[in-house]
């Protein structure tokens, strides 16, 4: 194996370069994977203009897809992969032991949660001065920590769309799983981003009959609500122009929704809607965070209504596992949401891009180190 | 049977008289029930505040128990009780073929909530106006509308526990069917009135381990948290003294809550401390209305840590069955709880003392038709 | 109004007549239904066989869609219909007030639960001595009973599909909502009459990624299993031909059903079988009754295996209710369901062709009174 | 540390003998457990009748407490616990990478299941030929595999209770986390053994308000059922005596079981009890294994009063969890159930009791290894 790794590192907001780190010592109980592809998460941006400030420079990215390139001894019993394997990683190392991970919901366990344990680890949120440096996927190769989590990709998933199974794993989590999403429902979808769009495609596999997604009357909006309607979105609505509360009546016959689910960022009014359009009794999904109090909530609301408003982010185990065979099935056009590609001496373009600064018209974009 | 009705008709805010309604005819597919006993409610306090304004003059009271008197032919097949047998009603007179009331949650039914359809019929919230008059329980009899929904009564049990059964289905409904509440638990319950104290009872019943009851430097509120712990609260706290935050986390040995249910009413602090309170995938039940926004609600924590937040009000019919069963076994000491009993004639004053302006020392309060 | 209606009477086993039925007064709180078209229910075949002979002459069919008649006083606002309504019938009377009808499982109900209460009353199932005779739907007009349950069937429909409303309601009852399809699992549907294609259609809609039907060598099951492939099977298997383990086994990559549905009637062998094909911790709906002792069961599968059985029949009202969404999306080829439509003068025949020993190739069949 | 470890060994049923296995070297991934009592549970009794024959040689005993004598240096991180904690083990040894590992539900998983994998590898199942050979509980020490499940055990808890870490885990699985006893409901327990027992504590920590323990006439059981009344049964039935169907019926006022669960081993009639105890839609876990078939089953009982049965071993981490809590609060006399405690010397004798063939009155033996 060649003595050093060619990765992005970013020292600073703005900053990332092609580097070389010497390839580690991989102990007994963990490996190391040859990076195929990795995907460009939406919290990227906000961890790019964060963390090389406050943890030092890093390698991002932790939506990675790649074949297990070397195995500890220990590690070749405990991963259930072998030298060779196709797999996609989540981003979370769960301690493996504690009431969440024992019980299934190791996404919340506190060894890997980043946002309520600074100090906590997690592929592409770790500096490089933690050993061995390579927790990201912009990179060739990612160390395999001994908690690392592994799904299966069939080898005729093109990366690309492999490198959708944390972001479809999300929509399923979030639409399925815990929105609860079933046939003959009405879901509401806010933003059409990558987020946005794989709920459509959870809330479509789930049998929703009604599925409206809204948007603004940007360019790139307009593109993404396109797409949106050939991923199985029934109506799609500009918000800038149209009165959605009324827009939702209409295509409910006036039953508003049974599910809403909010992956807009930023600003508040997502939530004060995402409340009025739900039916009596409905579901409340808040998946985008605002970085701002809501001063409009009102949860008399949610007490005269009967409603349920679910924080919620990440994926589990079993969400990542139906998001890729979703994706192998080849049932829904996703290519069509994968729409840059950059190499990794492009990292920071990738970023930009991602972060609305970039290339026009991204949904999923991609790092591709290889090439 | 007597020509007229004896009834407290509540003609404006501060006025209720005792009066003769004339006994109206019962049409095949109703009733009258003689009643025994009806309890008080909290929200009969914004009612009398309310409704005599916008409504017109009312009998108030919507927890009555009492005997079936008199049923029509149809009614006699349709409300699986016969002359003489003892029921609770309740308040809901759902229409019984909306897809709420098909899937057995009738309250959620329009026809009879008048959160949202102000011309909705309810029984304690229709006016006099509206024949045949005596929709309320603050009365020697009450009608038997056609869709009332009924609950047996065993002979055994005092009419002033019996009046509870409202209010501690409402318990089991937000603390066990909603909030569920399991074995184990750490349950924090804010407000100690009648509704906070039908949690604690529903939340012992649940095999919650850890039951925490919150409440203010009132004398009011010490004995209630007194009775909490005799109804099996484990910890009481009064906030006006201790921090609550501290409180629980030394309570749950720093886990915190697994539910927090706010049956405060009014401030918006409790919506905010609620939310602090819980776990990492904690789930919050929002009992208690405000009438006002909540300014420092941050949807962020919710998502940051994978809160869950419903709104609630009411009750199923399950739920009342169960708080029946609750107080039938006669294994909590409830006659704790039933503090007043006024005469028809002393229905302002029961309505104020419920309302916090009367006696001291409520906490659930009843009227006594007969006396 | 004709003083008689025209409906189709069952004697005997063997011998239905077109008899003239006097025209019923209606009472407040009933109604009648013009009948547009009735489907024949495999149940039908042993009612006609039992029935006339336990219970005496009676109109058979209890699938009937139509449009409202008449309605009594009271019944114009308890049924939720007016006048002219088009609407599919369920079979059920429920009481309205026991503890299923009130938790929304009225299906339960001992008040029409022919199976375990001889005399409960049901549509199709009772006697022309019961006043006022009109029980079934092999008749031009349908006796409206105050406990009738209603779904509103869109006037775009045609009559055969909607017809179909009760029998796909069982598929979404036992495939989705007690089977509990999910996304990506695999289904395997014992059985390919008019129950198990209605189970297919409802594991496609829930997102079931691998779904097996069998079936014998029989040109009838032959002609099923084609239709099954086109309303979303995955993959058929003739069990006369190949060995149904080592097939599932394949088909599921040796992950063996997730859910297995027995929707054969008759043979215990299929007992056996569903509880072998599914995976560790899978689910088996029990729909097809045997009419005979299982001496092969073993309950050690059971445990071993930690299996789950669950006998099941009929639908919920929310389940017909999915069901009829699912029909007037037009999203499935449900007109190959519909093989066979016959006038009154042939309802035996039309019983006859259901039960096996009529017309070839039944699978649903349809009897239309006004041709 | 001493060079061997004092352990008793069956060498063929009927011949376990104290012997002398040599310290085992601790890899990094591993750990020793210092044996504090081991509990004999009810599967030892065949364990000990095959596996010497199919196996070879072995320790038994896989409900082990004691304390962290020794980790490796990985295993520090990976097991959650330091050296002197006081832990309860379970006897699964999970893969920690299989769907049903992911998901929470590692006790099916495929590495663990000897019941369906002959090679599986489970504390006190597992022959001292396997090295390091400690795999039983009957020892003073017990090998810590890399898999290792834990569950602290607080100082305060007496060493025979805690032992029942596992049966207790046993009853909450069953009667709650599986049967979903619940507040108000009626349960049957079917055989007063340990694990009936276990089950009467868990129903009534979930509320159950009639609980029925049936047993025969031995005077073991007439102990046993003693004893299920004090830890909270309402009524006990001597099937011997008394006609268990009629029991049922009286003590629920006629709406028989909402959930039975099977506990009795062996005989093939507490199948069919079961099934004609339960309600309509209601519940049955079979707990108990027979080793033969059942003539008699009927499925078309489970149809036609919508049953399920469901098929259960063992425990979740959940279960185990709540199980300990409930010994740790000390609100049940647990010590009641604690029977015989036994030396190492003794095992023969302690596995011959629990088997029937020992001492009388046994429900919970312990083995003390140090005495």
């Amino acid at each position: 194996m060649s003595e050093s790794v060619v990765a992005a590192v970013s020292y600073e907001f703005g900053r990332t370069e092609v580097a070389e780190i010497p390839m580690p010592d991989i102990s007994d109980d963990a490996g190391l994977l040859r990076v195929e592809m990795t995907g460009v998460c939406g919290s990227d941006w906000p961890y790019y203009q964060k963390y090389p400030g406050t943890k030092g420079p890093l390698i991002l990215g932790h939506e990675p897809v790649g074949r297990v390139e070397t195995l500890g001894r220990i590690a070749r019993d405990r991963f259930g992969v072998k030298e060779g394997d196709r797999v996609a990683l989540e981003e979370y190392l769960p301690c493996g032991h504690c009431k969440y991970c024992r019980s299934g919901d190791f996404r919340l366990c506190d060894a890997t949660d980043t946002l309520n344990r600074p100090d906590a680890v997690r592929y592409g949120s770790t500096p490089i001065s933690r050993a061995p440096s390579l927790w990201g996927g912009y990179s060739r190769f990612q160390y395999l920590h001994p908690n690392s989590v592994f799904h299966r990709v069939p080898d005729h998933v093109p990366a690309k769309q492999a490198t959708l199974a944390l972001p479809l794993g999300n929509g399923v989590e979030w639409a399925y799983l815990q929105g609860k999403a079933r046939i003959g429902e009405a879901v509401v979808i806010q933003g059409p981003g990558q987020q946005g769009l794989a709920c459509v495609v959870a809330a479509k596999e789930a049998g929703a009959s009604c599925i409206i997604v809204t948007g603004l009357s940007t360019p790139a909006d307009e593109r993404r609500l396109a797409l949106a309607k050939q991923l199985g979105a029934d109506y799609t609505v500009n918000v800038d122009k149209v009165n959605l509360f009324d827009a939702v009546k209409d295509a409910t016959g006036g039953e508003m929704a049974d599910l809403v689910i909010d992956c807009a960022s930023g600003g508040t009014e997502t939530v004060v809607s995402a409340i009025n359009l739900a039916r009596k009794s409905g579901r409340i999904i808040m998946g985008g965070r605002k970085f701002k109090k809501i001063p409009e909530f009102d949860s008399d609301v949610l007490i005269s209504r009967f409603l349920t408003v679910k924080g919620m982010r990440g994926h589990s185990w079993d969400a990542v596992e139906l998001g890729l065979g979703i994706i192998a099935s080849g049932r829904y056009a996703l290519d069509g949401m994968c729409t840059h590609t950059f190499p990794l001496a492009e990292v920071d373009q990738a970023l930009r891009t991602v972060g609305g600064q970039g290339l026009p018209g991204a949904i999923h974009c991609t790092v591709s180190p290889w090439e």
